[in-house]
């Protein structure tokens, strides 16, 4: 469960209810349907036309991608990774075959595998970047997905209130019903910006962030996976490895380490 | 036929029009021939002056390429491109040539009439690399004519709706007229906004996702191709292949293996 | 003489006119002086701002380029190269000396110059990719002239419409004369826009389509010349530069072939 | 202290209170509880749930960048470096070891601590470049950070008038009240807008300064640290380290150069 | 002085100015104190914010560059450099040493001091491309300081319009007042938008466009160089040269070397 991107949520959404209340409005008055049709099947509309059957399917593993964050502990890989190369390097790469059976990453299990099969390093490096880079558009497929709704969703916002205002235009009869009329052809603008900016827009910039951490605990195996084949010493293998991480984040890391 | 090109249409209309139902709003309210003629008319002409003859004659191609979506199995193709490598390594590659006859995709068959023909592996990587280059080009130009439809769409709608202005302003003869004449002319709008959003730009993004499952699909075909020349082992190949299928679809792959 | 450029401008500005005559209105409505002064001659000095005096003289070449549209016929070119690939392989490279005369392109030209003067292949492919770069580059430069065009283009509209709502509120005498005023005032951004999309912006794209066109010609040249030196066959000559060509319009190229 | 970030702000809202001092405005008037919630509140938990938990702690870091800007001296650096290729290449690279406890930068202590050890040169470019990469991404996701925020700021601003625009639509009573409540909704425009363009954007421009600025010593210093263990004549190695400093600015290092 | 920039300024505001004279408005009445300081003031803090206190002194040498346009003469520079590898074929490299002190271009004097030197080849193409990078650097930061000055100047201008309609709201006294005063807000967007479009953006371009000029002659000075010490012909090195110059004033050069 992603704290960040719930508690976000909250914020941005308590904050935007709590202005409305400090000005003495009542959530009441922005509840409408036809706004809310047209907005949101409007843009689920718009965008599902540009996706595939299959891409429509993985919606759902869309959202859980985002709120149901897995842990990732660089440190931790790092740390598994050159425990690995130090006993590959004493007892053989083949003493690895054992510790294939409990990694859970299929991505790492597949290095691995391919290590102890004795395919070259060459070989090895080639199908490992071409995971890595159909991992990478799947990612991106992700985020170009809260992109697209956070594009419509806006646009579609005002298409509601132009078609509310050609409507209430066309129907002048008593000024008096005008404020309202226009008010309720604002909701639709309101709907499509709030959605937009308040939830699809920070969701593709977590989907960003977290296929990044993903990617890079992808980068950090295939480094160590052509490490440990080309018997590279634990040591320099560990100082390239924590390259990859944060400097401030890194120091952690060697308590650990210090520790162990 | 797409289901999700379809599909995506009729549910983004279909709220527009419910929302203008359930706001007790008549549909033929919306309905103008001026602005029709300006939009669409204007769009189609913008977009015209940027192309050549020969790129407006391949205009009904475009649309029959997001409408008339082919069915791409590239598990299946990776089946065929391995069972073809089992064959060209027990038997010798001549033996393929039967099969040529029979690969209906013109790409995949020049790959496969050049490797039967004894072209070396560099100068088949290269051509095939021209060959995946020009169809790249080719649909990047078909994603440009959607999203150029889609750029001058609502622009043409301000300029409707600026011209109504302008003609409104300076006629005012009595406040009553005012109302309907704003009306009319923010239809205008109305039109280039909603057929930009709901039409030409999801069909861009429909160009441009089918695109990139064709040109996928060619990659595999170009990588099949150097493997089965070079006589790289077919479990091999099928290993590097499965790299560009995306992890939760291959698996499905695994089990028409295991089947087979 | 470009049929698209000229139809695709026709077509806009018909529409554009057609849509206000169906109105009832009338296009001296919307003819003024100030606002083109403003919108036309204020973009010129904002695009000149940004030239050498150099790229000043060079604007009629602009527009001539975009509406003289030479005739490209890539199938002619690429029979043209391998026949004289095959005189080359034959009877020797000096052979083409007396067709060099005959050469009007002066990229072809220099390059084929070059070929019966013995430069060495290396040579003569850093050199041509030199020209090329440089013709990309002028290309460049025109496409951005036209988009400097439709970019300053609108955001003049707006000034001009800024100063006169600002003129006119400074002077509010009697409600009577606001509306044509507004009307006057709008009369700036509606030149602005209307320009910028239905004429600069196209001639940008138009600009944009024939230099790829020009380039992808001088590709085909540069891979043949290189080809020619290195004495490739001319069989697989024609198969590589005829990947550089979409598919659909390959197949007449090769009915061609067959009436040779 | 980073006087140009303090000394801009300053001047930037200076002139923004003096304007509206000049006018005989209060800055009273602009001051509300409701819209700053709204959009200082939305602003933050929109970015924050993009955010994983790690980045949200690391935000005071990102502030503390901006504007405790270390003082960065190139050609002090290069100095040193050259100092210490000269004494590598007179007693060999060992007797750097004592000068590597006084380094404070923790990525320059690495590289001479690699080179001491005797890595070898290919190996530490490698681990340099990592380094590099990382803290680029580091750089990056802090002007990232201000850039969301300075992207969600005044489109917040905009949700805030719309709501109190449907607000008073909806609960028109008399015509006198309308015009402050108007003002009211735009102040939440005026918050959104300004706090957009003279901090978080403003902000983001300097983060991406600075960043470049320590990127530009770390690239001296893995010039300097390859060339100094392959040998490198100092004086070739001076000349190579200037060519990453503007000429204007070299010129004075040239005269400290000759103080020396 | 450049003819075109200054020509270009003086057509544009020209234009503005008769647009508004010919509409019969005074230009006494776009003329405001507080608009001015918000707009000019507010804009150069934002852009001030993020730049370091040494790029805040380089902005009068920025405009200096725009202003006061060298004359370059692409064809003079290949014919000296021509004339420099002629010598340098006949009488050996040395011979250069007298011309190094007549060369004004400290890049092209770096560049020949160290070929006399006698620097190998890689490393003095290495060190050539640093400064190249250095310079491109430079060139880029002064385009981008216009185009922020170009950025965020409407939107100051939208800020003084936005306060000065909050403040006219607040205080509705007559509405007879009220016209003058939103005309007085608008002032602030007109600012703002014309400055940027009539002043910033167009001295961005410039900026672009003459620091390509100046990075072409570099890469010249490069080829040339490298030419000059591996000891390539003349004849190949000016048909080398003369790439990089564009066709139509190419032929100019032919006819000078005719004369020489």
């Amino acid at each position: 469960m992603s704290l960040s991107t719930i508690g976000g949520l909250i914020m941005a959404w308590g904050c935007l209810i709590g202005a409305v209340l400090l000005d003495g409005g009542e959530m009441r008055a922005f509840v409408a349907l036809s706004p809310a049709v047209l907005v949101f099947g409007g843009t689920f509309g718009a965008v599902m036309t540009g996706m595939t059957v299959e891409g429509i399917k993985s919606i759902p593993s869309r959202f859980a991608f985002v709120f149901m964050q897995k842990k990732i502990d660089l440190n931790a890989t790092i740390a598994t990774l050159c425990e690995m190369a130090v006993r590959s390097r004493r007892d053989g790469i083949l003493t690895l075959e054992d510790d294939i059976e409990k990694i859970t990453d299929p991505f790492m299990k597949k290095g691995f595998q391919m290590c102890v099969d004795g395919v070259d390093t060459d070989k090895l490096a080639e199908v490992m970047e071409s995971e890595y880079a159909t991992l990478k558009e799947g990612y991106k497929e992700g985020e170009e997905f809260f992109k697209q709704l956070g594009g419509f969703s806006p646009t579609l916002g005002i298409i509601g209130t132009v078609l509310g205002l050609i409507h209430m235009l066309a129907n002048l009869e008593n000024a008096e019903s005008m404020g309202p009329a226009i008010a309720m052809a604002f909701i639709a603008t309101m709907y499509g910006v709030s959605v937009a900016n308040l939830v699809y827009l920070p969701l593709a910039n977590k989907s960003k962030t977290l296929a990044q951490q993903e990617l890079l605990l992808k980068r950090i195996i295939i480094q160590a996976l052509i490490g440990i084949q080309s018997g590279v010493s634990p040591r320099l293998l560990e100082q390239s490895l924590q390259c990859y991480v944060h400097q401030h984040e890194r120091k952690e890391s060697e308590k650990v380490a210090k520790k162990a």
